[in-house]
């Protein structure tokens, strides 16, 4: 069997199972599995692999095995049912180049339903896009890597090296579901993660810091305003202040190879505000929960530090937190940027897959978000791809995949398995 | 028995009572009485009523029955408990003018409570004064008039004038209680309501509008942070567009006869604020519960619509929320100023009752805080007098009122309630 042949067997297998393929898309996205809540999405995951034939490794995750590792941000809710699904395919003649195939299952809040035009847990198809939250980010990625091993099933070949298919969760707020993998010992000669990145090979990827500013001021009733410090205008200068930081932190990106040419990489988001007891109280206090971003090779410990001084100096310049400081709490990511390099020989091979499927070169992306390939390229030094699907508003309302993009990202996927691990006739 | 004999007899009578008084205080203090949770405190109050022997009419509000009523202001909770309570004496001989004696007994949020020195439903002395959430506002001031009236008793009295003792729930944030006094038909010559004044008479006091600001942004990822629109900083946006009605309010204010002389009586405060789901979304959504003052006189109509004419000019200068037009809600006070008038009379019994128990001559109020006096006095035409103890920080952390001052004020109410409704002996 020729190349050409092999590869029109493999393409025509993911079209013939595409319907099903969307079913499963389907069924998966219509979880909701936010955070702490992903444990029917995981169970769902862990059913498809095991009828499939992988050996399913299922566990729960003890933080304390993952706390000193690099990458690890805080976890501050009740993570007694957090789990990470691993299911394994080991070849019976061992001559290719093993692989990690990752996706993760958990989705951020959908926010005001009345802001989306389908329920956010009712996937649907409209105009050739699928809509529902987490459609995009990621779970039509996870399943089109499912559907990419079946298919060359279908044709009727089988890898000739170990695959570990990974389902975690936390890639949306400290990234620990993909770094319980490393600690458990998972490790491979590539990692491929089908994050939406419209078709392109993401080159490098901003980091993320999550931090909580806490500002507690001294309550009072609102007829001796001028008497209390209202906690939640405080807070606001305070996010103000770090508005500036951000910019210095644009400056810095000018001169990253990458993000010179991305305009404005660096973004400080002000994601959740809660202030205040009561109309009439001069509220007492206010937390904000941001998110900012830093650029490979940046330091989180410099730049946490950086984030302190900021909050601390601007403290002093104002009359009531002077009095009464702030404090920043880290709240979840503290995760570093990464640049993939040294990914020569895979990414030959996503190259030719692309080109076969796309009939185009693959172009390279600068990506403002993070990903979980951070930690398999900086923690194990495994190459990690991010490739796939093309979505829109993500963590937005009316999230959407679109659906033929998904049918070439499967295509893709299921060539670069074939060539980078190797297959042979079943 | 002349005048000075009787009036030693009274206020010995509350000082022979007063530990009695104080234990009394600390009992009611202790219930968390909060919006919604006033149960058990109209509870206490109807048995301190019942053992007294008032006749205790127990209600509940309907709020269909007050809608329509003058200063009004919506209910957004479940309002299937709300109740108002009162005790009513009526004389053997009416030969004198009667007495409405109201306190409410809702209380704000204690806020975060590592900020109190001591428990704020645990009341406690310490140094002269009782700390507790309400010991100020305004228990202790609703439990002095009950006392007051249990001294005349002590004292081998009876008054000659029918007294509805009134105990009430939404002072804090509409007024609905007082409103079901009006609606549900007593009246009286004179309203006297014992909240903390320090010792000085409310000539005039603010009133008070409550309005939510509702911004609805469309949420994206926050990597792509340029295209959504922050809520959370465009809520803040409109405070500031408000900050400047803020200070034209008081402006005008400055032409106030009794509130030009003080400073900054108008006080807007957003005393509330929520928005957002993620940190690393560009949150959707965000509210702020403000609270702005209005002045005796000024029509709460025309003030509603400043107020949302300054958020519309403001919102149609900035990029989103001219496309995304934010809402404003009217979410508790609607209620006008009040200025005390027409009271000679009442007025000269409390100067000459102030003038006996602190040997000083009565100070007057204007006060930028607003009480429920308005009702009596706009709605029924009832003079309404405000009079009462020393406290501190109320609606802030560690609450308190002063005991001596709680003392003097009870001779005070109760030398008023005797030279008002007229007494005999039992």
């Amino acid at each position: 069997m020729n190349t050409a042949d092999m590869q029109r067997r493999i393409t025509d297998a993911v079209d013939d199972a595409f319907d099903r393929q969307m079913e499963t898309t389907k069924q998966f996205s219509a979880i909701p599995s936010t955070r702490g809540a992903e444990g029917p999405c995981q169970d769902m995951m862990h059913d498809l692999l095991r009828v499939r034939g992988y050996e399913v490794d299922d566990w729960h995750i003890n933080t304390d095995d993952l706390k000193d590792l690099r990458g690890y941000g805080p976890i501050e809710h009740d993570f007694s049912h957090a789990r990470t699904v691993v299911g394994t395919y080991r070849p019976t003649r061992d001559a290719g180049r093993s692989l990690i195939l990752q996706g993760h299952c958990d989705v951020v809040p959908a926010g005001p339903l009345d802001m989306w035009d389908t329920p956010p847990f009712t996937p649907t198809i409209k105009d050739g896009w699928l809509y529902g939250r987490g459609a995009g980010d990621m779970k039509s990625g996870t399943i089109a890597a499912l559907y990419a091993l079946d298919a060359l099933h279908a044709a009727g070949l089988k890898p000739t090296a170990r695959i570990h298919f990974q389902s975690v969760i936390e890639e949306e707020s400290t990234g620990v579901g993909a770094l319980s993998t490393i600690q458990r010992g998972y490790r491979a000669d590539c990692c491929f993660i089908p994050e939406p990145t419209d078709a392109k090979l993401v080159r490098s990827q901003v980091g993320v810091i999550w931090f909580r500013l806490k500002v507690r001021g001294k309550p009072v009733h609102v007829f001796e305003a001028g008497a209390g410090a209202n906690a939640i205008k405080a807070a606001t200068y305070l996010v103000e202040a770090l508005e500036e930081l951000e910019e210095e932190w644009n400056r810095r990106a000018a001169s990253d190879r990458h993000f010179k040419s991305v305009k404005h990489p660096i973004n400080l988001n002000p994601g959740i505000i809660k202030g205040g007891d009561w109309a009439s109280s001069v509220p007492a206090w206010c937390d904000v929960d941001c998110r900012i971003a830093v650029l490979p090779g940046w330091s989180i410990a410099e730049h946490q530090a950086e984030i302190v001084a900021c909050v601390d100096a601007a403290a002093k310049k104002h009359p009531f937190l002077a009095q009464n400081p702030p404090t920043v709490e880290w709240s979840g990511f503290l995760s570093e940027g990464y640049e993939l390099t040294g990914a020569e020989e895979s990414e030959a091979v996503l190259r030719k897959a692309h080109e076969a499927v796309y009939g185009n070169p693959l172009k390279e992306l600068a990506f403002t978000a993070l990903t979980d390939t951070r930690f398999y390229g900086l923690n194990s030094n495994i190459p990690s791809l991010c490739f796939g699907a093309k979505a829109e508003a993500m963590h937005g309302f009316n999230e959407r995949v679109e659906v033929e993009s998904l049918r070439k990202t499967t295509r893709a996927i299921a060539l670069f398995v074939a060539d980078w691990c190797g297959v042979e006739p079943i």
